[in-house]
């Protein structure tokens, strides 16, 4: 039996209204008429929704981003994503470490000596190490993009650059936002920028927790946590069962890879598999894949990223977990073994609930999308499913959808970007003691 | 640390072999000239998927039932559903006693003095009551069935007899096989024949030990179980929210219920709730609901009927009991607590392997069925479920399918009847020590 924190139930909800509050200070700004290319305010819904994606770094459109808005609607959406993207890692880091003190385990996620509860020097260390990570990665990028820009599409210096920025910021966050309206495709058979996408969009996919420990580890300095492990080579599996699969589907889709060379179908295979991951961006139209390429997406978005990443979804740890309790269920064995450590019992059940909760919340929306659209049911999965893990990935219905639908995918998608974290925060905080135990029954399972 | 029993995995091993073998028989007696109608030999990827459809109480169907077969063979599928139905309940009933020895529990089946191991006497008392609910639902059913055939059909004696025989069998074993090529669609507004086959259903669907306990209640001898409970109450509770969304969701659908009038419209919609649990009638033609009334159909076909009952699917306690930890898990308890009782950590775990296997069993088929046909996603995912969930209910695509699905169909069908029961039983006998733990570690959810 544990005793509770006074301070609780607090955090999430701090967390929720500074995400609400800055949604909403995007919806005024992209409402303004100087935010539009047209000069016209634009209306509630479209506003209200283009924040939420920006802000919940989801990269669903309901319009085309250099199309509909000025350079400075344009700047406005990128500051978004970065205040969401950095938000997103500092909040979630800052929840694992509040949660691991509460149990008393030891979690480094900073240089500070670890003390019993979180001072301010140490939210402060974490903080500057997410914004010199972030923003390393986020140069990089930028840099092979411009340089790519000017050396094989004659782009000039400042337009490259602008380019390279917005894009180098949409990957790492995993936002999905793109200059172009075609997302990638232009890209499709170039390595240079597809492989910085899909190197940036991994790595900001990892989660803090991960990227500190692989810090320290090039430096020698520790093990490997078992979260680390297990999203490392989570995220291995995924990569490679996703890309293998997509590919060898794709292979003769004359829509999307089959009129590429081999090099051309692989990388487009390997895009394709990296970002569901929860990226959005694409280099072959979605809208034109094998339905069973979409269902497998589906199981791919659905599943995310890493913890108090930029990624989303139930999250790799969570889908692995799941499937090291059944392994031990099915080998008989009483207690949890994962990599050499025993897994906490809680931990199984919070799992438990996260993914079924979002099986839930999937399963609604889609029956509630099936009921109002007259779209086919893969499309209609895929788009729940893109809103719900805040991918971004679109068959192309979003913007079909009536205002009405926009209002409830802007709060699918806040509810998918806070939802696992706050909700696993919650649970971790908050096990309570009963006073008495009653007696113990065993009702009959399948 | 519980010991293991010496005869633990063989029970499980003996059910599957006596299946397969009934399967075969009938598979052989199927591909007879003499059970066909026109008196050529059947082949043979069609005479296994029929064998193992009325064997698994399925109801899939790749030729027409009366069309296709002689009388001869039409009574060859009559016994198989029998044999089947019987031998379900039975051999799930067997486990469940045996779980509970094992564990120690009281699970009254019988009116036998119980002992600590189960003996012949036991065994025979068990079968014999199955077998006297069974034949007296059966005939009930029947009776109505002929009786309003007669009066309402002007059907001769012999004819009605035959027609409500078969289609008693058929109803309280949720086989779903009908003489008739359009199912129940033509008795689709006669409360009658609905309400005898919904009734019938239900009962066969609610699994031996709830009606055990159903028939000492009505005497007044005990308490209810927590299985019991569970059982009725989620039973109620999909049975009220299937036939609302549904009614509602088809209420002016042309194709379906559109032209009936409100009496019929209630009928149809309560007959549509019913079936996916797990009979696969239909009144209505399961090819033209909407959409989202498949998808709905597909949730209920997955959770399926009560535990040994002639009904698949994870089951009702299954779904009811994630439920339970989900709560549990929300409200911050340690332990879970259902209706005044702890639920032991192990079923916990049990029901979570049951579901996400079944999950993964639906997904795997549906992506490799995807791949294979030119259908669409809600109608590939809808006969999917309907196999693996043994429903039988079809919106028309398993006839068309190659012959390769056709095997991988009646695998799936096989895997889907006794898959749950045999895993369940096997998790819970199987239970094994460990030597030494490990230290815990926590690795981060969500
Ligand atoms: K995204
Ligand atoms: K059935």
């Amino acid at each position: 039996m544990r005793k509770a924190l006074p301070t609780a139930g607090h955090p999430a909800r701090a967390v929720i209204m500074g995400f609400a509050a800055t949604v909403a200070v995007g919806t005024i700004l992209l409402m303004l008429p100087i935010t539009a290319e047209n000069g016209q305010a634009t209306d509630f819904v479209t506003a209200l929704f283009t924040a939420t994606s920006a802000v919940c770094i989801t990269g669903l459109i309901v319009v085309d981003t250099s199309g509909h808005w000025s350079t400075f609607g344009e700047i406005t959406i990128l500051v978004l994503i970065q205040i969401g993207g950095l938000g997103i890692m500092t909040v979630a880091s800052l929840m694992v470490l509040l949660v691991s003190r509460r149990f008393g385990l030891r979690m480094q996620l900073s240089a500070q000596r670890e003390t019993k509860s979180l001072d301010l020097g140490e939210v402060r260390d974490v903080v500057r190490r997410i914004v010199l990570i972030s923003i390393t990665v986020e140069v990089i990028v930028a840099t092979v993009f411009t340089v790519r820009l000017m050396s094989g599409y004659d782009y000039g210096f400042g337009d490259a650059l602008y380019s390279g920025v917005f894009h180098g910021i949409s990957a790492y966050n995993n936002a999905g936002f793109s200059l172009y309206s075609d997302s990638m495709e232009r890209f499709v058979s170039d390595p240079w920028i597809s492989l910085a996408v899909i190197i940036a969009v991994i790595i900001g996919g990892l989660g803090f927790p991960v990227l500190f420990e692989l810090g320290r580890r090039l430096r020698g300095k520790i093990h490997w946590s078992m979260h680390s492990k297990i999203t490392l080579l989570t995220t291995g599996v995924l990569l490679v069962v996703g890309f293998t699969y997509i590919t060898i589907n794709e292979w003769q889709n004359a829509d999307t890879m089959g009129g590429l060379g081999v090099p051309g179908k692989l990388l487009a295979g390997l895009f394709a598999a990296t970002m569901p991951r929860s990226a959005g961006f694409n280099s072959v139209p979605t809208g034109e894949l094998e339905s069973s390429t979409l269902l497998v997406t589906d199981v791919l978005m659905f599943i995310g990223g890493g913890s108090a990443s930029t990624a989303a979804g139930i999250k790799v740890t969570t889908f692995a977990l799941l499937a090291f309790v059944i392994l031990a269920e099915i080998r008989g064995e009483p207690t949890v073994h994962v990599m050499g450590r025993r897994l906490a019992a809680t931990v199984q059940r919070q799992a438990l609930t996260v993914a079924l909760l979002a099986v839930a919340l999937v399963m609604l929306t889609t029956i509630t999308m099936l009921s109002i659209s007259e779209h086919p049911l893969d499309e209609v999965l895929f788009e729940s499913v893109s809103a719900v893990a805040t991918v971004g990935l679109s068959t192309g219905i979003t913007a079909d959808l009536p205002p009405g639908m926009h209002v409830m995918m802007s709060i699918l998608m806040f509810i998918g970007r806070l939802g696992p974290i706050t909700l696993a925060t919650a649970l971790a905080l908050r096990d309570r003691p009963r006073r008495y135990e009653l007696p113990e029954e065993r009702p009959i399972v399948g």
